[in-house]
C-alpha cells in the first residue's frame, strides 16, 4: 500500500503553479492603490453583492493580491478579535475558507457547524440569536438555508455580519472570489482605458435559482464595457427573477439565453459552471446535461470557473489543462476574504 | 430584498444602551476591591453555587465590572492555556459565552459540541474521559444531561472543572450572571450598611426542577437582608426538593408559593422567568400559563430577568421597555465568566 | 450531592505520579541528542509506521521527553500556522490529542468533527478536498474509515498530512505513543550496547484487523534485539495479513500465536491490549474473552499498555496497580505528537 516515492518527497517541492506569483503580481501593477473606497466598508454588514462599486472591487482584488504575493508582510492585526463562524447550513468549504482568512489575520474563532444542536432547532428567533452574538464576538459569518435570516439578525446587530450564503438569494463573497479570479487571469481585459477586446462569458445555470450566479451577475455589472455578451446556458425557459434581467441590461450587460451548449462553447472566453440549484426547500444537482471535459470544444485560451464542490458536470480530465482556472479561483478565495475582513474591521495591511 | 439604509449604516453607530458604562461603573465604586476572597477559588473545581460566599460574589461582580468597563486593560493572560469546552449536552449560548470569555483572556480552545460522536456514546466512563482530559488542557467546562457526570470526573481530575449545567441539578455560572445583573442594576439595594428598602422577588418556575433557579436561590441566601420576600409562582403543589425550602429559610430568605400570577406581579421588584423544566429524562417547556408582555401589570421600576433562550412566556414586546434587564443579564454573562476564569486560574486583571 | 472536601482541595495538590519527571528524565540522559534523523521528516507526509527508522524513533522520544519535562522551554513556534484537524471518522481522543499538541506549540486550528455535514457525504472526492485544503492550512491530520483516503489526498497535497488512523490499515502516531511509553518505562532494555535481558511481549489482538497493532509491530522491528518473543494472543486461526508475519520475522522478531491466555500471562513483561477490531465495514469490540483485572496472574514487574478507550477487557481494578502504564502511555501521546509536528514543520525546541 505504501508508495515509497511519494512519502520521501518533500511536499513543498511539488510544482506550485496555482500559487505562482506572476498572476497576482500583474494585478498589483495594474491597479493603483487607493484605500478610500474600502473605508466605506468599515463596520458595514456585507449582505449583498449590490453593495459593492467598481472601485471597491478593484481595491479588494488588489489587497487580496498583496496577501497572496506578500504573505511575509501579514501581521496579526485581528489578535484578540473573535469571529463567530455560524454555519447553520453546513458548508465545510466556505466555513474553512473564512476561518483560514480570519486565522491568518491573527484572530480567534468560535464555530457553529450545524443547526441541529442549536437554539434555532428549538425555535429561537434569529433576532434573539443576533442579540446574543452582539455580546460574544466581533464579526459574524452566517450561512443559512433561509434567505431572510441574515436580515432578521441585521435588525438587532451591533457587530458586522457577512453573508456566507443565504438560501437561493446571494453568496457575495463567492462572487468576490470569482471577480478576483477573473482579474488575476486577465487584468487588462477588465480595466480601461485601453482594455482588450471584450470577452464572451458563458454561464451554465439558472440565475434565479443559483445564489452564486445571482451575486456574480451583480458584480459583473461593473465590468460591462469588458464583456461582449453573457450567454446563459440552460434548458429552463424562464431562468430569471422578476426585474433581474432588466436590471442587468440597464447596467449595460448584453445577455442571451440558449440551451445549445455545443454550439456556444467554441466562442466563449470564460465558462462559469455550478453544481447545485435551489429547488424551493433544498438543493438539487444541476448540469448533468451540460458537462465539460478535456474533449469539450473550448477555445484554446478559454478558462473554466466553478465555485466547487463539483459534481459530474466538471470532469477531472480538465484539471491538468490550461482551461482549469477553478483551482486558482478557489485558492484566491482565502485572500479575497482576508481583504474583505480587513476592510470591514479596518485593519488594512 | 435589500434595504439600503441598513446596509450603509455603520453598525457601531447604533445605540449601545445595554453596554452603557454607567451601571457597571456604579458597581466599581460600590464595592471595595479585595482579591483575597477570590484566592480561595484558585485551582478549585466550580460545581455548585453552594461554594460561593458573599465576599466572593461581590468581588467576582466587581472584577466583571472591570472587564466590562475597561476592556482596554485586558491583556492576554491565558496565552498558551487550553480550554476544553465539553458540551455533551449541546448549548450554543452557554458554550459560546464561555468560549468568548476564554478567548478574550487570550487562551486557546478545543470544543466538543455534542455527545453522539464521542466515547461517551460508546460507553466510555466519565472517569476515563477525565483522565484523558487531564493530559490535554488546563481547564474543563462541562455541560451534561446527567447530574452525576461532573462528580465522576472530579474524582480523577487534576485540572479545574466548571459545571456548565448538570441535568436538573445546578448551573452555577448562570447564577453568577444573574447576581451580576442584579448588582449592576441596583448595587445599593444589595449592599449594606445603608441599603435601601428590601426588594420583592418573583420567580416563575419550579425550584426542584430548574437548575438555574436552584443555583440562583443558593446565591440569594447571601443577600437575604436585601430581600423582603421571594414569591415562587407556579401551579406545582410541591415545587421544592427535600430540605430545599428549609435550607433557604434557615439562611433568612422568606419564601412563599402561589399560582396567582396576576395578583403578585404589581408588587414585585424583580421577576425571574425561565423557559425550560427538567422532566426526568429531558426538558419540557414551561411557563405558557405565566406569560409576560408589555401589557403585564408590572411596577414601573420592576425588572425582568430570564436566562434565555426564551419561549413564548417572554414576549418580545417587553424588549423595548425599561423592564428588559434580561439583555443586560446576558451581556454581562461573558464578563462574569471572565472574572471566574481569572480567579480559578489566578490571572486577575 | 456536594461533597465538600473535594471542592475545597486545590486540584494541583493531587498526586501526579503519571506526570513524574523521573521517567522522561531518564530517557533524556539515555539518548544522545541528534536532530539529523528528524530532518528527514521535514515537510514529509506521515502515513505509515514503515516510514520511521530507529534513530528517528529515539530522537522523537527524546524530543517528547523534553516537552514533557521542560514545558517552560516551549515557545510558540507554530504561531500563525493553521492545523486542519479533519476527523471524518469521529475520534475525540485522537483529535484532542493532536489539537492539544498543536495549540501548545502556538498554532491555530480548524476542525472537522464528523463527515455527515461535509462534501464527503455529498460525494466530493478526497482529491478535490485535498486540493481545497492546500489553500487553507499548513498541515492536515486526517482520520478516516477508509484506508485509501489518505493516499488519494496525498496525490494532490502540497502541505504535509499525518495519518490519524485510516480504516484497519495504520495508526502510526498511536504507535509512536506506544514506543515512547516503552522507552520511558525502561530505556535500558531497548537501547544498546549493554541493554538488559530481552523482554517478552504479549499482544492481545489480531494484527491483520487492528490498525494500532499493525503499526506498533512495524515499529517494534527496530527494537528486535531487545525482544525475546512476541506472543500474539487470539483465537483467530489466521491473524496475519499476507506477508505480514514474514516481514516481521525478516526484521528479527520472533512471533508466536496462541489462545492460551492464562498460561502466557505470567511470563510476559509487556502486555498490549486493544478494544476494537475492524470487521470489514466497521468496528466491533474485541477481547471479552481475554480480560485483565487486578487478579490477573501478571509478573510483578509487568506493565499493561492499551491505546484506550477501553472496553470490558481492561478492568479499572488495574488502574491503581503498578501494572498500569496505559495512563502514562496516554499522557505521553500529546508530547510525542508535539515532537512529530515539530519535526515535520521544522520547529525543533
Amino acid at each position: 500500500m505504501i508508495e515509497a516515492q511519494r512519502l520521501v518527497t518533500q511536499l513543498d517541492e511539488r510544482p506550485l503553479d496555482l500559487r505562482g506569483f506572476d498572476r497576482p503580481r500583474m494585478l498589483l501593477t495594474s491597479i493603483v492603490e487607493d484605500l478610500k473606497p474600502l473605508l466605506e466598508l468599515v463596520k458595514r454588514p456585507i449582505v449583498s453583492a449590490r453593495q459593492f462599486n467598481r472601485d471597491q472591487l478593484l481595491q479588494l482584488a488588489r489587497l487580496a493580491a498583496r496577501f497572496e504575493t506578500q504573505p511575509q508582510l501579514i501581521t496579526r492585526p485581528l489578535t484578540g478579535k473573535i469571529l463567530i463562524s455560524a454555519f447553520y447550513e453546513p458548508s465545510t468549504r466556505t466555513r474553512l475558507s473564512f476561518e483560514s482568512a480570519w486565522h491568518r489575520l491573527g484572530g480567534d474563532i468560535m464555530s457553529i457547524t450545524d443547526a441541529t444542536s442549536t437554539g434555532i432547532a428549538k425555535g429561537e428567533s434569529y433576532a434573539d440569536i443576533a442579540q446574543m452574538l452582539n455580546s460574544y464576538g466581533d464579526l459574524i459569518v452566517l450561512r443559512d438555508a433561509n434567505d431572510h435570516s441574515v436580515y432578521e439578525m441585521l435588525d438587532v446587530l451591533r457587530i458586522p455580519i457577512i453573508n456566507g450564503g443565504n438560501g437561493c438569494d446571494e453568496h457575495p463573497t463567492q462572487a468576490l472570489a470569482d471577480i478576483y479570479a477573473l482579474l488575476k487571469w486577465n487584468p487588462h481585459a477588465f480595466m480601461g482605458p485601453d482594455f482588450g477586446p471584450p470577452l464572451r462569458f458563458g454561464i451554465i445555470g439558472i440565475p434565479s435559482r443559483m445564489r452564486t450566479v445571482r451575486s456574480l451577475l451583480l458584480l459583473l455589472r461593473h465590468f460591462a464595457p469588458a464583456i461582449a455578451e453573457i450567454v446563459i446556458i440552460t434548458d429552463d425557459l424562464d431562468p430569471f427573477d422578476e426585474h433581474q434581467l432588466e436590471d442587468l441590461n440597464a447596467a449595460g450587460l448584453a445577455i442571451r439565453v440558449t440551451d445549445d451548449f455545443e454550439r456556444e462553447l467554441p466562442r466563449l472566453d470564460v465558462v462559469y459552471q455550478n453544481a447545485i440549484l435551489w429547488s424551493g426547500d433544498g438543493y438539487e444537482s444541476f448540469g448533468e446535461k451540460f458537462r465539460l471535459d478535456s474533449e469539450a470544444p473550448l477555445k484554446s485560451s478559454a478558462i473554466v470557473l466553478h465555485p466547487l464542490a463539483r459534481g459530474p458536470e466538471l470532469s477531472t480530465s480538465l484539471d491538468q489543462t490550461s482551461h482549469n482556472w477553478y483551482f486558482a479561483q478557489a485558492h484566491g478565495a482565502v485572500f479575497v476574504r482576508m481583504a474583505l475582513l480587513s476592510a470591514v474591521l479596518k485593519v488594512f495591511m
